[in-house]
């Protein structure tokens, strides 16, 4: 039986309210769990999202955070895969490489422990947190919010040794999704025509992924006239503002000789994504949805949209399979390929990870970065 | 100049009125046009739609029809690809093989003469057929319900001579858009689980299309008990009616371990489009709608369906390039590898169209054919 240690961690006591910074009580790792302490972790609108009580199945208290990145300091009986010492970043989507879904190599969405991590809990449905004996919950089976967690070794991806981690966490949720939607789930090709919705960090990272997919025009929407600058800093090659336009859908489809062969939703605003959808190409244009919407909200469209050959997809951590894609796209970020440095634009202590909400509710952070 | 000529033919005056059988006068081919003498034509879902005014882009008065064969009677100057004597079925959907979507690669949909088809002329902006003086026009490009049609060049598929008129006409429509929805837009593998919603004469093809894919289950959905008999007869290897399961979504994705791989929405039902889609597999299931929805309907869903892997496409014309595909899938009837003559369930006169239709309404055919 593991021993039980204390760990900082922000714990979110209830929605809406600020996180509390205070040392909660964690079980080690059972079999096949390791120990990672984490080094930095990212903020990330979908930790706002839970916080902010917009997700229908949040759980309460729990330690948010799933952007992080770190380093095993113990393992449990029967972990072969990682090592003490090892370099990781969690992954909020494992992969198992044994269900139905690993195995089907269409998606990377591993349902091995989908059902217990849901539930805020580890794979044997319990939690390893608790503070003054309550029990804290996971969070998307990573809770980084804290400065050691626990997770299953199908959901850590070992990583070289010199990747920064301050700058390296951000592949653990925003870089992969962003860059990941373009070159594994829409496979971009090099002369393609794209169309990014939204340029916050994942809008960023689709629109790097797009230059170096070799895409021609590159066109990045926002209503924040802000954006313009950071957008052309990745690749970003014409600028559209909805309030400066017409009918946003109009200009695209005229600016582009019928329209966009992909586009990207990384707004979570479902009318935006009934305008990715139609600023499409007729006869083959795909629309991925990246964004998530608030709970209840639907997306629309006259089905006229999809027989005459337009696509509408999504895609959830970039299609990137974690374990096997994610030591790649670190690779990808030391050779320079891709950029992060620039998007990590606050360095943060867990003390000041309050702040980090509201720089990022203000618009005012690409990437805000707590470094343990 | 091409002269005038007489011809039969059911003129539709006006939305939810009978057609009328009188003789029109048809202009003879201009250039790059041909005169066909139609052999036969299908009744299908489309011209009732038409018919009956819920297309808002419907045009009266209009000769309609849309899914026939015949003979090249006449060529215009500089036709090139048919000769008088030729076979040949009308396309709704031409192939110009010059235009942007052509060159593609990527779609069937040949966007050469798409603006005055939508209007019911030909290329060069005006109509062929007239009545006492008046214009009638053109519909979808075809209109076989005529003895005699003029036809772009680029809008005929030459067949073999052998293939009997009354059933191969069905290929002019429903067989390619249901085959091809499979076979060419789907691209159904060995092995998958395709569930096809409305067997109707399109669902029906869409079942013998899964089939000759090699589709391991292949299920029919149908509110309708007397199409249970029909969908055996095609390859369907089990029934479900929505009536008689509590859930149909849920039905099937337990009925299909996690759901379908492809489903087919083939009734135009913009809430069955939406379950169409939603029993799909995670992580790969695509849905494709093919059937036509009353104007101004919308499908909607929650995007989280999209995120979690599932693709929501459409097809028009079962994505066939009319003149390179049409002749191999003649050859495909011909050579037994699909089914067509127990489909065509009624002949008729031309005198008898309007029967043909309510056989139609009243679910009692599955293709009335109108054999000259």
């Amino acid at each position: 039986m593991a021993c039980s240690m204390k760990t900082r961690a922000a714990v979110a006591f209830a929605p809406n309210q600020p996180l509390e910074i205070v040392d909660v009580d964690l079980e080690g790792p059972k079999d096949g769990e390791v120990l990672v302490e984490l080094m930095a972790t990212g903020i990330c609108h979908t930790d706002s999202y839970t916080l902010d009580g917009k997700d229908s199945e949040g759980i309460f208290p729990s330690i948010l955070g799933h952007e992080g990145a770190g380093i095993v300091r113990e393992i449990g009986a029967g972990v072969t895969s990682v090592a003490v010492g090892d370099h990781v970043i969690p992954l909020y989507t494992p992969e198992c490489r044994e269900c139905k879904m690993c195995l089907s190599g269409k998606t990377n969405l591993c349902s091995a422990i989908r059902e217990t991590q849901g539930r805020g809990v580890m794979p044997d449905g319990t939690s390893r947190f608790s503070y003054k004996g309550e029990t804290i919950f996971h969070y998307m089976g990573c809770s980084t919010f804290s400065n050691f967690t626990v997770l299953p070794e199908i959901a850590v991806a070992k990583i070289r040794t010199d990747a920064p981690f301050d700058t390296t966490c951000y592949i653990g949720c925003g870089v992969t999704t962003g860059v990941g939607a373009v070159t594994k789930t829409a496979k971009v090709q090099p002369g393609d025509n794209v169309v990014v919705f939204g340029l916050g960090g994942i809008g960023l990272n689709v629109l790097q992924g797009a230059k170096l997919a070799g895409a021609a025009r590159i066109v990045g929407v926002d209503i924040n006239p802000d954006r313009e600058d950071w957008g052309r800093k990745f690749g970003m090659t014409d600028f559209v503002n909805p309030n400066d336009v017409g009918n946003t859908v109009e200009h695209l489809v005229n600016m582009l000789d019928g329209g966009a062969d992909y586009s990207f939703d990384c707004t979570g605003n479902t009318a935006v994504m009934r305008d990715a959808l139609e600023c499409c190409h007729k006869g083959w244009g795909t629309s991925i949805i990246i964004g998530v919407a608030e709970a209840g909200a639907e997306i629309s469209t006259r089905p006229f949209q999809l027989v005459t050959g337009r696509n509408w997809r999504g895609t959830a951590f970039g299609g990137a399979k974690g374990r096997t894609d994610v030591p790649d796209i670190v690779d990808m970020y030391m050779d320079g390929k891709i950029a992060i440095d620039p998007m990590i634009t606050h360095r943060l202590t867990l003390d000041e990870i309050n702040k980090g909400f509201d720089l990022m509710h203000a618009g005012e952070s690409i990437r805000a970065v707590v470094v343990y």
